[in-house]
């Protein structure tokens, strides 16, 4: 059921299967999974995740290719509702090792907030990142645009950039080889710095080799209507004209929770796990961009089934096998 | 283009990027995401494959629980083939490794049946399996209900069986083991064997123990009405009431084709792929069902993306890099 400050306290006293940690497609695939298993979850989403930002999941089987991302995040969480999985909006500051229970501490309501504790044996942790975006004096301008044409991952929207002047806004000398695997969809880009970047020349030399400008100038504000992004104009008032951009400025990992967990390997701030999503900590499960590997709706919704599916082969084998026990008394045929 | 008899002609001589062998959820998803990265592809299903037969797809995160598999598929094709796949029905016979290209031999249309020939850098089996259905005089009346209240996959449908009288229809001694895990659900288990089936004296005491009866008469039809199956009608006139039943009697697997093809590594009759989905081939890759892990959509739809995304990496880093020409003659900025 739906969790709000009113009803929580029914749920204080309960130990769960498994707590999810962010309801984007990770934790709603798992949330599906484990109650079909007959497993207890609660999954709490803290909002506006990635897959929110989506304006069109063009790449998701089973999905008309317009279906916003936000569109599959309500149909997600009707269907684990409907499989009596817990939910609940908020933001878990902290997940403690009990030994056999984790205590997970959740932060909820922005105003007169309160912290309630939930505990579960297992933790998956679906957390995910969020994109870092060019950071303007007016915000406005730039989520006006991003999601829509000011694109943030090449994987799913390269195809939306074919042969388009592209922009590609960095936020780090590294970010800005991003434009030798991007000039596969198209060789019509610029690179901007938004005059935050360092650039050696090594990296000027390359992008002159392949006739891509750099401009360093800050960038005052994105030009277009309707969420349709037409170029730059830069602090000095000059324009430059664009048909689409990609934004590699890195991501933010929301993972900070997992930060007093110290048996968990990590690389970078990607949770290292096997191959069923399962991290260095045997109760602790890592699903979508939270671990290593492609950041995809498709990926996520298949590791949410793997995650909860080594749960539940845990649980089983512990259990006591269930035994038809009419038949035990009398002759069984 | 959807390919047919009439048209695949202006096909022939084209050499795709990849051909994908099954038009099942993990080859759809391989095409849409090959289409995306602006890769040629051609996806040959021979119909009729095992999400055909689901008619609830009650665990993929985005569409509605009871959605059936064939609108999965359907939905699909259309998303494909407005992406430019080509799509053709048809029976991959052979393919054949020419070194740098595979030949794919195609049988098209089951009356005057013709056998076209296409090229490919790279091949996607993605065929999958089909289950073995207990083999009866009249297999109208299996299929009435198989799909139906007659599971095949008690990951996908062991809730829909929670604490219901359960009849397990085995092939072998082994498969009577699913019992010890079915009972996670259901305790109310009774297993038939339809005659065919030798049970040695240690499972017998097994079953006995939990007490679940094996019914070792043959089965002359299964009972019910409106697709809802209620129960099995023996071959002595005896019946045995059930509310559900799961079938587990093995799988065929649709891999015939590549049976010619010697550094292909197997286990079983699964191909051994690494965490891209690529077999020991380096341009032969296996999705879904036919590689090793769960048989589940969600994780063939994940399988799709991952092949796609290594042929694409492949053909990239070996594609001369796009400059911006018109740059390269001036003064770039």
């Amino acid at each position: 059921m739906k969790l709000t400050k009113q009803n929580l306290d029914q749920r204080l006293d309960h130990l769960y299967d498994a707590i999810i940690v962010g309801g984007g497609a990770g934790g709603l695939s798992a949330a599906i999974y484990l109650q079909r298993y007959g497993l207890s979850c609660l999954v709490v989403e803290k909002g506006r995740g990635r897959s929110f930002w989506m304006q069109e999941l063009r790449n998701y089987l089973g999905l008309p290719p317009e279906t916003p991302g936000r569109d599959l995040l309500k149909h997600g969480q009707e269907h684990i509702l409907a499989l009596g999985a817990d939910y609940l909006r908020g933001f878990v500051e902290e997940v403690r090792d009990e030994g056999d229970t984790f205590a997970v501490k959740v932060k909820v309501g922005r105003q007169s907030s309160i912290y309630p504790v939930f505990r579960s044996k297992y933790v998956i942790a679906a957390s995910g990142i969020i994109d870092r975006l060019p950071h303007l004096d007016n915000m406005q301008n730039v989520y006006d645009y991003a999601g829509y044409n000011l694109h943030v991952c090449m994987i799913c929207d390269g195809y939306e950039m074919m042969d388009q002047r592209c922009g590609l806004f960095v936020g780090s000398e590294g970010a800005i080889n991003t434009a030798f695997v991007l000039n596969w969809f198209t060789p019509y880009i610029t690179v901007f710095t938004h005059g935050q970047v360092e650039v050696g020349s090594e990296m000027r030399q390359k992008l002159r080799d392949h006739g891509y400008p750099l401009i360093e100038t800050p960038i005052k504000q994105f030009l277009g209507h309707n969420h349709t992004m037409t170029g730059v104009e830069l602090i000095d008032g000059s324009t430059v004209e664009l048909d689409t951009g990609l934004v590699a400025m890195g991501s933010h990992y929301h993972n900070e929770y997992l930060k007093g967990i110290e048996s968990l390997e990590w690389n970078g701030e990607n949770l290292v796990t096997d191959n069923m999503c399962r991290t260095s900590h045997p109760r602790i499960f890592a699903v979508g961009d939270l671990k290593e590997g492609l950041n995809q709706v498709s990926i996520a919704v298949a590791d949410g089934t793997l995650a909860a599916t080594a749960i539940w082969r845990d649980i089983r084998r512990v259990s006591e096998p269930r035994r038809w026990e009419q038949n035990l008394i009398g002759a069984v045929p």
